[in-house]
C-alpha cells in the first residue's frame, strides 16, 4: 500500500453493509463496489464509487476487499468460485469477510489466500443496522495480527471495538458464541413475558420490575418494550438469527457439544418462520407463546 | 396500630431474612424473631430481639408478620397448621410472605387470613443476599393495596423498590416470570462460554466482547467472571433457583403454556443437583457442559 489511503473493494451493500460502505468512502478512500441487486448500489456509485458488475471484478484492483453478504454458501461462490476474489485479488491485498458465516469456511478461505500471497480475516460483527449507521459496530477478527494491523483504520470507519479473537475462524467463532448467549436470553425475556401474559400480570409492571433487577440487560432494554407492544419490526430479521443457530449448532455437534437452550431457541424460532415469520424481528418470538386459538367445534 | 412504630415479628434468618430482620429492628420497631435452628437468631437476641419458640408464638403479639423460610411446604406449614400464624395474629395484623413460593398457595393464605380479620401479603424479593444487606431489593407484591401501604414504611426498610402487581398471588407470578427470564438468560451464558471455550478461544476476551454487545446484562456481569475463574461459590444456591423453575413451571403448564427454554434450564440444572451441586451458586450451570472424561481403555 502507498502513502495513498488505500483502494478498498465493498461487496454486498445491504441493510448493513450500504452504511459501513458509506463510512469508507465518506473517508476518501477510492472505493469500488458490487452488489448482487444493483439497485442498492445506485445512491454510493451516485456519489462517486465505481460500480463493478461481479465480486472479482471489484476486488481486483483494490489494496483491501471487505465483503458483508447473506449466506455462507454466498462466501464461499464470492471468494472461492471462479473468477471469484482469491483468484482476481491483487498480491498484498487484504480480504475481510464481515458476513457472519461458517468458521471452517473462513480457514478454507484463508488458506486459498495465503498460497495466492494474500491475507484473508474473519471479522463478522455486531450492533446490527444502527451500529453500522452510526460505526459504531463491535467487530470480532480472526487471522493473521499483523494483516490486521494493517487495515485496522478502515475497520476503526466502521467500528467501536475491534478484537482481534485468534486465528482464522476465531471471529467467527466470538461471533457464534455471542450469538448463542443471545439466543438463551431472547428466549428468557419471551418465556418470562408469556408467563407474566398468561397469568394476567400488567406487562408494563413486569418490564419495570424485569429491568430494576437482575434480569435486565440490553435486549430486555431494546427489545422487551416492542414484545408487549407487539411491534415485530425487524431490527434483526429472524432468518438471519436462525442461519447464525444454525452455524454454532453445527460447530458444537462436531465438537460433541450438545446446546440444548440453542437447540430450544432455534426450534422456536424455526416454528415462527414457517409460520412466516422470517422477515420478522427476533422480538416476534414472543408470538411462539401466543395461546392457541379455541377449537371450533 | 398506635402512633408508636408497630411491632413486627420475623420468621425465617436465613442468609437473606437476618439482613431483613437486621434493618427492622435498627430502625426502631420491636421485634420477635423466631428461626426453626435458633443459632441464627443469636445475634439479633443478643441485640434484643425477643426470640419465641413457634412461628405462631412470634406472630401472636406483633402488628406486622413477616416470613422468609425455604419451601412451599415451609410457608403452608407455619402460616396454616394448627397453631401457625393465621390462627395466632392479632386482628388486623398484616401477613407478608416473602418467600418464593406458589401464588396458589398465597392465595389461599389470603383468603384464610381475611376470613379472620387479617390482611395477607404475599411479596417475594429479586436482589439476593447483597441486596438484602443493603436494604436494596426489588420488592414484588400481591394483595389488597390498603394492607400494602399500612406496611410500606417496613418494607422500605428492606427494599428500594416495591412494585403493587395485583391481588394475592400476583408477587408471587411476578416473581417467577423473573426467574423464567433469568433461566433463558442463565442458558445463553453458559452455553455462549462453554461454546467459546471448547473451540479454544480466549474466555477473558470472549467476555469482553460479550459485555460490549447486546448480549450485555447484569448476569453476564456479576456471573460471567466467576464462571470463567471457575468459582462456584453461591449468591444463590442452585437448589432454590430449581424450586423456583419448579414452581413457573407448574403455573405454565397449569395454563397450557409448554416453556421449552425453561425446561432446559431446569433439566440442565437438575443433573447439576444430582450430581452434587445443590449448594453451588447458579453460574455453576457452566459444569453441565464440561466435556466428559476420556474413557479408559
Amino acid at each position: 500500500m502507498s502513502d495513498m489511503k488505500p483502494s478498498v473493494a465493498f461487496i454486498g451493500l445491504g441493510i448493513m453493509g450500504r452504511h459501513m460502505a458509506g463510512h469508507i468512502f465518506a473517508a476518501g478512500h477510492s472505493l469500488r463496489i458490487y452488489n448482487r441487486s444493483p439497485g442498492s448500489a445506485q445512491a454510493l456509485r451516485g456519489r462517486g464509487a465505481v460500480l463493478c458488475d461481479s465480486a472479482g471484478a471489484a476486488a481486483a484492483e483494490a489494496d483491501i476487499v471487505i465483503t458483508m453478504v447473506g449466506l455462507p454458501s454466498d462466501v464461499d461462490g464470492i471468494y472461492l468460485g471462479a473468477g471469484g476474489i482469491v483468484e482476481a485479488a491483487r498480491a498484498g491485498a487484504v480480504l475481510i469477510d464481515m458476513t457472519t458465516s461458517s468458521p471452517s469456511l473462513a480457514v478454507r478461505i484463508a488458506a486459498a489466500a495465503a498460497a495466492r500471497g494474500l491475507s484473508a480475516l474473519d471479522a463478522p460483527v455486531s450492533g446490527g443496522e444502527f451500529g453500522a449507521r452510526d460505526a459504531r459496530l463491535s467487530i470480532m477478527v480472526g487471522g493473521d495480527a499483523g494483516a490486521l494491523e494493517r487495515v485496522m483504520p478502515v475497520l476503526r470507519l466502521m467500528g467501536s471495538t475491534i478484537t482481534h479473537m485468534g486465528e482464522a475462524g476465531a471471529g467467527q467463532h466470538a461471533k457464534l458464541a455471542n450469538q448463542t448467549v443471545i439466543a438463551g436470553t431472547m428466549l428468557g425475556i419471551a418465556e418470562g413475558l408469556a408467563y407474566a401474559g398468561r397469568v394476567g400480570l400488567d406487562l408494563e409492571k413486569m418490564l419495570a420490575v424485569l429491568g430494576g433487577g437482575v434480569a435486565n440487560g440490553a435486549l430486555l432494554a431494546a427489545l422487551g418494550p416492542k414484545m408487549i407492544a407487539g411491534d415485530f419490526t425487524a431490527g434483526f430479521f429472524i432468518e438471519h438469527f436462525v442461519k447464525d443457530m444454525g452455524l454454532a449448532h453445527a460447530e458444537a455437534a462436531a465438537r460433541g457439544l450438545p446446546l440444548p437452550g440453542l437447540e430450544s431457541a432455534r426450534s422456536q424460532y424455526a416454528k415462527l418462520m414457517s409460520g412466516g415469520a422470517a422477515r420478522d424481528g427476533t422480538q416476534a418470538l414472543l408470538k411462539a407463546y401466543a395461546a392457541p386459538p379455541k377449537a371450533e367445534l
